[in-house]
């Protein structure tokens, strides 16, 4: 008699991924989504290396070693490249929060920086992830701008980001697909 | 009888800065001319962090401490931006080389990426600093990768750089005033 192996557990195929509780997953999911652009030769955007103060380095063996160093606060976004011609530049972040969206994490040097890229004619926007509702919306920096001046507690209504936001749809190899929104809001595809 | 001190070496007008002999100072340079870019709105360009694996992270004290980590190999260019609406990108290299600039310090991805930008529309050169000749020259990507995929010894050759590059001028506030070529070359102005 042929014992069967019980088989494990069958992987639920990749549609929709829920990102609640899941961390890093959110930028591993824009990472990946630009990564899959890069491939089709749609855009060339990527993540820029999270800036680090070094302070000491090791070269007793081969390789240099970084054995001393600290974070440093990032002057501008993580994210920029090129798409149909255009400059884009975008940060990313996530909330648990159900009824708005802090912009505490996003510092002011970031904010001006949002806000120059649009003067200067480039495409600039706040990919903001509210975990608990499991939606992802493209907000224009320009309303950023607006609420992280003028607003006191420095967030935004979740219902105004329903209204003047973009809900971003999930793709199957494009996980996140904002560049299909950035046709439809900049580009009047 | 009043004792005169002995005058200080005056302080020669920095009108023309030599940086043979200098090291990092090409780097410092760029950055200072696109610190001056940025503050006279004139283009938005920024120079990437550089890319760091972490390996581990000392959380004893109040704040993050990198105790651990090693440097990775850049996928992309240096810097990159935003200039009258265009992308911007480029990588920049010096040598004490006289008769020709070698490739090997610029990684495939990096060529790649070169290209891809120009392809998508965008601008991308390499800055090349011949640091013997005090010259440094705007060079178009597809001049480096012709070179970087068909040169047996993969490099430039000073006198091909010399007729088919572009000469940036050093400046007095843009130390090395590169987008002024880039407007000549790239946007005919």
């Amino acid at each position: 008699m042929i014992k069967y192996a019980i088989p494990k557990k069958v992987k639920k195929e990749k549609t929709h991924i829920n990102y609640s509780n899941r961390g890093m997953v959110f930028e591993e999911a824009i990472n990946n989504t630009n990564e899959y652009y890069r491939n089709i030769d749609k855009a060339l955007i990527h993540k820029k290396p999270t800036p680090i103060h070094i302070v000491k380095i090791d070269n007793s063996n081969n390789h240099a070693r970084i054995c001393d160093a600290y974070f440093e606060q990032p002057s501008t976004t993580d994210y920029n490249g090129i798409y149909k011609g255009h400059y884009i530049d975008f940060e990313a972040k996530e909330t648990r929060n159900k009824t708005s969206f802090p912009l505490r994490n996003i510092n002011e040097h970031q904010v001006k920086h949002l806000l120059k890229v649009q003067e200067m004619g480039g495409i600039s926007f706040v990919l903001m992830h509210f975990i608990l509702h499991d939606e992802i919306y493209l907000v224009d920096s320009s309303l950023v701008g607006k609420y992280y001046y003028s607003d006191k507690t420095k967030s935004i209504p979740y219902q105004v980001i329903k209204s003047k936001g973009h809900k971003v749809p999930y793709g199957y190899l494009a996980e996140i697909d904002y560049l299909k929104v950035v046709d439809q809001v900049y580009l009047n595809e």
